[in-house]
C-alpha cells in the first residue's frame, strides 16, 4: 500500500511528490518548519493527505518541544497549528485537521507534557487510519457505480499519493479492478503542475493498472469519439450546496461530460465537506506563481515577463455533478445539499 | 511586418517556429526535403503558412532543378507537390496550395524551363500576397464584431506567424487595436506544442499588445468569472457544413464559451475551407509523437513508456460556431453551410 505520508521514529516521513516521477525521494521531516514549505511547494499535496500531514506537523511540534511545560508545549503546538493553517487555502481538509488537533489539545489542559505529545500523535494517528479506511469505503461505494468493462477518464491526481493511501478518485478505479471489472483510465495531464502526468500516470503503472495520457486539452475530443464511461474526479472543498472545488479543470471537463452524457463523480471524504461555505463562491481559491506556467520543470516555454493567470483550482457546480462519492454512501444527484444534510455528523466542518 | 515564411535569393527563408521564443533563428532551405522536414517538424506551421511555404516548395524544387528540360522539370516539381503533401494531413491550405500550384504547372506545357521556373515563383508569390491581404480582411471584418473595450481569449497560435502575415484571430485583434479599439488578449498555452506560450504570446507582446497566458484547463474559469468579450481561433480545415477543424482543445473551447453565452469566432482564409468535404467527420485527424505529450522541450513529465493519446486537432461543430470570418466577408450562424455557400468562387476546394 503505497502510503504518501506518515509518522516515523519522531519525524514526518513524506514522499516527495515533486521529483516524481523521475525519483522516488522519500523525506524525513524534524522540523514543522519544513513540514510548513513541503506543504507550500507541493511536496505532499492532495487535499486528504495535507489534512494528515498537518495533524502529523502538529504531533511534531509537540515532540521537539524540549522540556516538561505542558502549558508552554501546548502553546508551541496551537503556534504550528497556526503557521500550518496558513500554507494553503482551499483544501478544507486542512483546517479540519487542525480544528480536530485544537479541539484534542484543549482537551488536554492539564495534562503532562508527555501525555500530551502521546495524545496528540494518537490523534493525528487516527486522522491518518480514518482517511485510509475513508478511501477503501470510497473505493467500494465508487466501484459499484461502474461497468463490469469500464473506461475512466480522470483530472489532477485523486489517488494513493493524495490521500492516506488508496486514493478517493483513484480508490474508486483500485477497488473497480479488485472487484474483477475491467478499468481502462485515461487521465489528463493536469497542467501547470502536471500531477496527471507525474503522478496519476506513476501510481497507476506501479499497481500495473492500464492508464493512458492526455493533454488536459484532448479532454473534449476523447468525450467526444464515445466508450468514455465516467469521469472520475477527487475535490479539494465541496459546499453545503454540492459545489465542489477542485484542481483547475475540473470545471471544464464537467460541462464537456454533461455534454456527452457521461456520468461526473465527485470522489472525496467528508473530510472534504465544509457545511459553513453555502456554495462555491464561498471558497477561497489559490492563485500561485506564474513560473509554474512559464517554466514547468525549471524550464522557460513563454516570453519572459509575461503576464500569467494562475488559479490552482476551479468550482464544478453542483448541478454537473452525477454523484458525491464519500464514505459513507453515494450521493446521487441532481439535489446534493439534501444528500450531504442526510449524511453529515457532528465533527464535519460546519455541522449545526 | 513579420512574415514566417518567403522566397529569398533562390531559397525558402522560415523562422524556425520550434527555437521561439528563446532564440529567432531563420533558416534559408534550399532543398524540398528540408522544407518538408520543416513543415513535419512545426518549424513553419499554421494552416495559411504550411500553403504558402507548400507553393514556395514547388517553386523551389524548379529553381533547384539542373539543366534545361523542361519536361523534366515538371515532373521534378510534381513529385515534390506529390511529397509535399505527404508532409501534414490536416490543413487543407496545403493540399489547396499544392493542387494551384500544379494546375499552373500544367497550363505551362510547352514553355521553356526558364518560363517555367519564373511562372511558378510568380504563382507562389500570388498565393503568398493572396494570403497577407486575406489576412488583413479578415482583420477589418473580424474587427467590427469586437467592442470598443474588448476581452478576447484565443487559442494556438492564428497570427501572423501561422499565416504570411497580420494572422487571422490575431489578425481581427491587430486590426481592432488598429480601428481604436483596446482588445485585452487571453492565450491558452495549447498543449502539447505551447503554440499560445510560445507563439502567440510572443509575437503579441512583440507589437507591445496586452497578453496574459493561462493553461487550457484554466479557459472554463475565466469565462466563468465575466469579462470575456468573443474567443477567436483560427481554423485548419472548414467542412461545407461549417465544421471547422482547428488545434486540439478548440472543441472543449468552444463548448465553454457556448455555456457562458460567449461569442465563438473562427477566422479563417477560403484557403482553408473544403467544400469537398460533407462535415467535419470527413476531415482527417493526425495524430502526432507520444513525446510531443511526455518530453515537451525535450524534458521528461511523465514515466517512461507510457500509453499516450496525442490527437493534434479537432472538430467543433458549426453550432457552436458564431460567426465564419473570411476575406469575404462574415458568415453568420447558425446556418453556416448557406454562408459558405454564398460566398464560395471557382478555384475554392471542392468548388462545383
Amino acid at each position: 500500500m503505497l502510503s504518501p505520508v506518515m509518522w516515523n521514529a519522531g519525524r514526518v516521513r513524506i514522499l516527495d511528490q515533486t521529483r516524481l516521477p523521475a525519483a522516488e525521494v522519500w523525506l524525513e521531516l524534524e522540523q514543522v518548519d519544513a513540514l510548513d514549505e513541503a506543504i507550500r511547494a507541493l511536496r505532499v499535496r492532495g487535499a486528504p493527505a495535507i489534512g494528515v500531514a498537518a495533524a502529523l506537523g502538529c504531533a511534531l511540534a509537540a515532540h521537539r518541544f524540549a522540556g516538561d511545560d505542558a502549558e508552554r508545549l501546548r502553546a508551541a503546538v496551537a503556534r504550528a497549528a497556526d503557521q500550518l493553517a496558513a500554507t494553503r487555502p482551499t483544501a478544507v481538509n486542512l483546517f479540519w485537521a487542525l480544528e480536530r488537533m485544537r479541539r484534542r489539545l484543549a482537551s488536554l489542559v492539564g495534562q503532562p507534557a508527555g501525555a500530551i505529545r502521546q495524545a496528540l500523535l494518537a490523534e493525528a494517528e487516527s486522522i491518518r487510519q480514518e482517511d485510509l479506511a475513508a478511501c477503501q469505503a470510497i473505493g467500494a461505494h465508487g466501484a459499484a457505480l461502474l461497468p463490469q468493462d469500464a473506461t475512466v477518464l480522470t483530472h489532477c491526481n485523486a489517488g494513493a499519493l493524495a490521500t492516506a493511501g488508496h486514493g478517493t478518485a483513484l480508490g474508486v478505479i483500485r477497488s473497480a479492478v479488485a472487484a474483477g471489472k475491467r478499468v481502462r483510465v485515461f487521465a489528463d495531464e493536469t497542467r501547470p503542475l502536471l500531477q496527471g502526468a507525474r503522478l496519476t500516470a506513476w501510481e497507476l503503472m506501479r499497481d500495473g493498472l492500464e492508464v493512458t495520457l492526455i493533454c488536459d486539452n484532448m479532454a473534449g475530443a476523447l468525450l467526444g469519439r464515445g466508450g468514455v464511461s465516467a469521469c472520475v474526479v477527487g475535490a479539494d472543498r465541496i459546499a453545503r450546496n454540492g459545489d465542489a472545488a477542485n484542481k483547475i479543470g475540473t470545471y471544464g471537463l464537467a460541462v464537456l461530460a454533461r455534454r456527452h452524457a457521461v456520468p461526473f463523480y465527485v470522489a472525496a471524504p467528508f473530510t472534504t465537506v465544509d457545511l459553513s461555505v453555502a456554495d462555491g463562491a464561498g471558497i477561497p481559491i489559490e492563485e500561485r506563481a506564474p513560473e509554474e506556467v512559464t517554466c514547468p520543470q525549471g524550464v522557460p516555454f513563454a516570453p519572459a515577463g509575461v503576464r500569467v493567470w494562475n488559479p490552482a483550482f476551479d468550482v464544478t457546480p453542483a448541478e454537473l455533478i452525477t454523484a458525491l462519492v464519500t464514505e459513507r454512501g453515494v450521493i446521487h444527484g441532481p439535489d446534493l445539499a439534501a444528500g450531504l444534510r442526510r449524511l453529515a455528523r457532528p465533527g464535519d466542518r460546519g455541522f449545526e
